[in-house]
């Protein structure tokens, strides 16, 4: 956030920014939704929606599973939620008691750790390690009395996923210390050489949570889902209808017409296809060679240790110098974040191609 | 809500009901809300917001305090929400630990104990008057040992309100026991022969919550917001960076919109002021006499404990023989509100004079 700040700073001063700090798409909802939603505002009152979301929108979500992974989840398991945010409260209220120990891997998403602490919960940080591609594995869980694990995959910052085998290791491990799990499949749907692996196709014992902000572009919508385990769905149903009344009515239209604009969506997925591409070849030859090739996701998260020791003073020089905004590690990982910074390319080609060449320049030049 | 599932079920089977049971407008959001979305959804990605929403609304908001109760807010303090289910999560976690004691009056609206207990706090059942009009008074604070109080003006089931000395006494009788206080203010503008006093009139040092859902008829956008001390802006943003990213884009637009849309606001309330006078004449003809006139909102809350000990199965009655659907008092009084019932007047006139004349057909022929 501090790194978004001085960008806007240094804009409102008149300079050009390029962004590889942002953690969403440049592109709006698909073009189809935003025609749904002007058309049901004519004729509907669109009040509150029942808690668990519209009827239409749980049924369609749960036939994504269906060609997504061949999966038949029945829709009475999916829970619409106001974003991934909401449904990372209600996975927490619903699962855990003030107090409860709840393992996430460092490096990774700030928020997570912030909600649990909100929440009065005890975030558990599980260092990884980068021959794991810096996402936990079973072993990593051992002695840590846990209540709960929370997986991301696609992670980020790092963009790497955990395999069938590591997914399964991990959800049996958690089991075995009497853990809830719970799958942050948030960037599924941008991933390059293999498909990300559901929590889903595991184990239907597992919180599974997903969102329209990343591959359905719709991050300002504040819509997501959750799937839970069958003899959950009441208990969930109940805090929803508690904590949140329902999830955005309009969001939800939008969000359902979104899932017929494969043809716009798939068009953003080459985009990132190409920025990936860029990065990865681009990325070394500036000189920022310590760096995995990401899976998913839209992030690459480089290894700086021996440029910097403070990858918040090192991203400001880069911001001052380059003009291109990045975000250092310390906000996914405190401990070890001093030495990695997180580059995003999320936006338009042009950008990242300007983008690299500018960190090129000013690698030449440091 | 069982009550409205037993109403789908009936409507379902072709029965014609009339919705005394909702909690929220039948209209929609106002014309210029709506066309004002459909603009911006044309040129706009719609991307996050700031965290505490965007900047422009926050101003608007915060000039509302100038034009409703004479009052200079600074943009600053106020936090725009995820409708004000957002603003009572944030506002319990910004003020409270685990265990924290929170006084809340009975009858009041059922999700405030719900998400108190979600996030482990302890809701206190503050069991008001009718003498006092159902709303708690200073001294009923005595001896409960309190880290927090909440109040609502006009109150949901009752409609009462506090008058500005009876809120003083309340935010004094706080203060004394370093109770933090939290006015919740969402029917605000929907008020009848004398304005709502805002908690804001009388302390700087309270949170204030209110919605766009009610006065604004735009419960299904989930949009609302909250005034806080100046001095709790940066946690309050912290929390709401954290837990919600920011409230829905598309609903913001919209929410500023509406704030401009007075005429088609002001033709809503005058449906209520009629609709309320046909309650108000009505109900105790029908044989519902121990009601008190509403001041605010758009509920009537009667004592039906001459006619039933049962309030769920009375409602279940009235619903079955006459049609219409009402919310038992238990949902707002575990204790009480088995002698009680709530009437909505917030459809339609020509409902409400249905549904009067289904219940004086129905208590006639009883």
């Amino acid at each position: 956030m501090d790194v978004m700040e001085a960008a806007r700073r240094a804009e409102a001063e008149g300079r050009h920014i390029i962004h590889m700090e942002v953690g969403q798409p440049g592109t709006p909802a698909p073009e189809g939704a935003r025609a749904a939603l002007a058309q049901a505002m004519e004729g509907d009152a669109m009040g509150y929606t029942v808690a668990l979301g519209l009827p239409a929108l749980r049924e369609r979500i749960a036939g994504l599973y269906k060609s997504w992974y061949g999966l038949d989840i029945s829709p009475e398991r999916v829970v619409v939620t106001s974003g991934s945010s909401g449904a990372f409260i209600l996975a927490f209220t619903a699962l855990f008691d003030a107090g409860d120990r709840v393992g996430i891997g460092m490096p990774g998403y700030p928020s997570y750790r912030q909600i649990l602490k909100a929440l009065d919960l005890v975030p558990v940080e599980i260092e990884t390690k980068a021959e794991n591609r810096l996402q936990p594995v079973a072993q990593d869980l051992e002695g840590h009395d846990l209540q709960g694990l929370m997986v991301a995959s696609p992670a980020n910052p790092s963009g790497t996923m955990l395999d069938h085998a590591a997914l399964a290791e991990l959800i049996e491990a958690a089991r075995a210390q009497g853990a809830s799990f719970i799958s942050d499949e948030i960037y599924h749907g941008i991933e390059y050489d293999s498909k990300a692996v559901s929590a889903l196709e595991i184990s239907d014992e597992v919180y599974v949570i997903n969102s329209f902000s990343k591959y359905f572009s719709m991050t300002g919508w504040r819509v997501g889902w959750m799937v839970v385990p069958q003899d959950h769905v009441r208990t969930v149903e109940r805090l929803a209808q508690n904590l949140f009344i329902c999830p955005p009515h309009a969001s939800q239209v939008a969000a359902l017409a979104a899932m017929g604009c494969d043809e716009e969506l798939q068009a953003n997925l080459e985009v990132y296809k190409v920025n990936r591409q860029l990065m990865i070849d681009g990325l070394p030859k500036a000189g920022f060679d310590r760096i995995a090739p990401p899976d998913g996701a839209f992030y690459v998260y480089a290894d700086v240790s021996h440029l910097t020791e403070d990858s918040r003073a090192f991203a400001a020089e880069i911001l001052e110098k380059a003009g291109v905004a990045v975000t250092p590690g310390l906000d996914f990982d405190p401990k070890r974040g001093h030495g990695t910074i997180r580059f995003s390319y999320a936006r338009a080609t042009e950008d990242i191609r300007e983008g690299l060449r500018r960190l090129a320049e000013f690698m030449a030049a440091r």
